[in-house]
């Protein structure tokens, strides 16, 4: 029996495979396109593609410490079936942990991808040992993971930790949830988008204009946030809107759950310190209950984009 | 050794005392009003109260199987430190824990009340064995409590569960806590007499007038449900908007930790189910995920008055 674990991370576009030891360092990598095939085909393949990599290391799967997926979509636990998929077409209640078993011919683990990434951070990254630990993932969609006692925290059946379908402006914008006022639809990134072109209506001075070839569909979320660092009002505008709506979430959990770290992960924060992480802590100390928001650490997690193979790592040694 | 246990419940205004059988019902019970003294004091009247109670059954402390205490305020964890109490002078980082060990001569063990009254919920209740289960105490202020894996979750240091301090109006009204937007700016007691008032400046035909006799100082929370009853337009739309914000706080509890079950609790509960508990859920339902929704029972809780004394108990249970 080696020490290494397998984690494979299935996203909507890539799905990233890594053998990873104890210390949490990935000492081989491989990625393949996620086959946009039926579930079980798509298992197979990716499968095959892990086989393939344990061999590199002249490894079987049955001489490794365990198994463990991650997937962008809620997971109904303990039995591992797909309950939503919102960005993955024809996964809705897939039995992704038995397929997978069967496949590997071994016992695997599965959870939600962004719960994953915040055992990640929580056994290796940025929030190491840190209990109560709750991570935002900051992207297209906002997610969220939350540790409790040193495990992912699940709630009734699995559900938990939908940290950006909160409501924190209750006549605010409609959401790809269908509420109004997620904190998703201010902050992720076609909240961000279309405030954007909101206001680039009125000021046809900004440069965002050259930045995307006056092609509305350049217009990023990344895009926004250079303009923003360049200095452009409009960009500026949207990106204080949105460290305001992720700060007031982060209130809201560090009064709801008195957590001892909050981290931030994802591709939004690739926008500088300076114009999110700074104004979010400010926004959340303004909110929140002075005794709540001094004893939580906010940063950003360290996992970037390994952090779903390193987390679905982390599930399988935890399990054993 | 009696298999009796003692719960005390300390309030802004009177204290509860009662004997609980391990059932959770009350088989001796006496209340005071709640000492204005310094502290040592106060628990040194509360301790003669309970020896007394005790007295009657012929019991003595060292014989029961154990005394749990709830306090109005955060009380950090596990020292049993009041860290914060709103509604009591002077109390502010008093040792509670032990201090009442010191005048009883033995452990006890120490809680937020609206902790308390979720574990009582949980282990009596309307909640009973429902888990994660998630209390709403609404009344003056909005509090609440979190019960997962079967006990009271605190958080870091015990100050989990400030249900009613998450903004869901991000330019909304100012809270006594000072953030803006809190659920309890709009619908904890103050909110709800601040926002009837504005309404009756241009409703003079309301029966509130008649009702609070033309004082706005007799203006309180159970009138305008009174009102609302009896179909006063303005107290209608108070009471709608009351829900409306309840139920957003609900819907965003069962997006972010997928509970089992979420219960009210609170002299607002006095409100009939047509005029509160049905357009809260209604709102949940419209708000929260499908999924998480129809896995979540949400409902009046049943401890009434006497949750407070049934979860100091329940605590004392659980320890021992």
């Amino acid at each position: 029996m080696n020490d290494l674990a397998l984690g494979i991370d299935i996203g909507a576009t890539n799905t990233k495979i890594g053998l990873v030891n104890p210390d949490g360092k990935i000492i081989q990598f491989d990625q393949i396109p996620t086959p946009q095939s039926p579930p079980d085909t798509t298992i197979s393949i990716i499968n095959d593609t892990a086989l393939e990599l344990l061999d590199t290391e002249k490894l079987d799967v049955s001489c490794i410490i365990g198994v463990g997926v991650g997937f962008p979509g809620a997971i109904r636990q303990p039995e591992g079936i797909v309950e939503v998929a919102p960005n993955l077409r024809g996964w809705g209640k897939v039995e992704l942990r038995k397929l997978f078993c069967e496949a590997l011919g071994r016992e695997i683990f599965v959870d939600n991808d962004a719960n994953l990434a915040a055992l990640a951070e929580y056994k290796w990254g940025a929030g190491k040992g840190e209990d109560p630990l709750i991570l935002f993932t900051l992207g297209t969609g906002i997610g969220g993971g939350i540790i409790i006692d040193g495990k992912i925290f699940h709630g009734a059946w699995g559900g938990a930790a939908e940290l950006g379908h909160q409501t924190v402006d209750l006549n605010g914008r409609r959401c790809k949830c269908n509420n109004i006022g997620c904190i998703e639809a201010i902050a992720g990134s076609h909240g961000i988008v279309a405030r954007t072109w909101e206001l680039l209506q009125k000021d046809k001075g900004s440069i965002l204009w050259e930045m995307m070839n006056g092609n509305f569909d350049f217009l990023d979320a990344e895009m926004v946030g250079q303009a923003a660092e360049e200095g452009d009002v409009s960009a500026i505008k949207v990106a204080q809107e949105t460290a305001r709506a992720i700060g007031i979430a982060v209130a809201n959990m560090i009064n709801i759950l008195n957590p001892q770290c909050i981290l931030l992960a994802g591709g939004m924060t690739e926008w500088g310190k300076e114009l999110l992480l700074e104004p979010i802590i400010e926004e959340a100390r303004k909110r929140a209950f002075k005794s709540h928001f001094k004893s939580c650490r906010i940063a950003y997690a360290t996992g970037g984009i390994q952090s779903g193979v390193l987390g679905a790592a982390a599930l399988a040694f935890q399990k054993m």
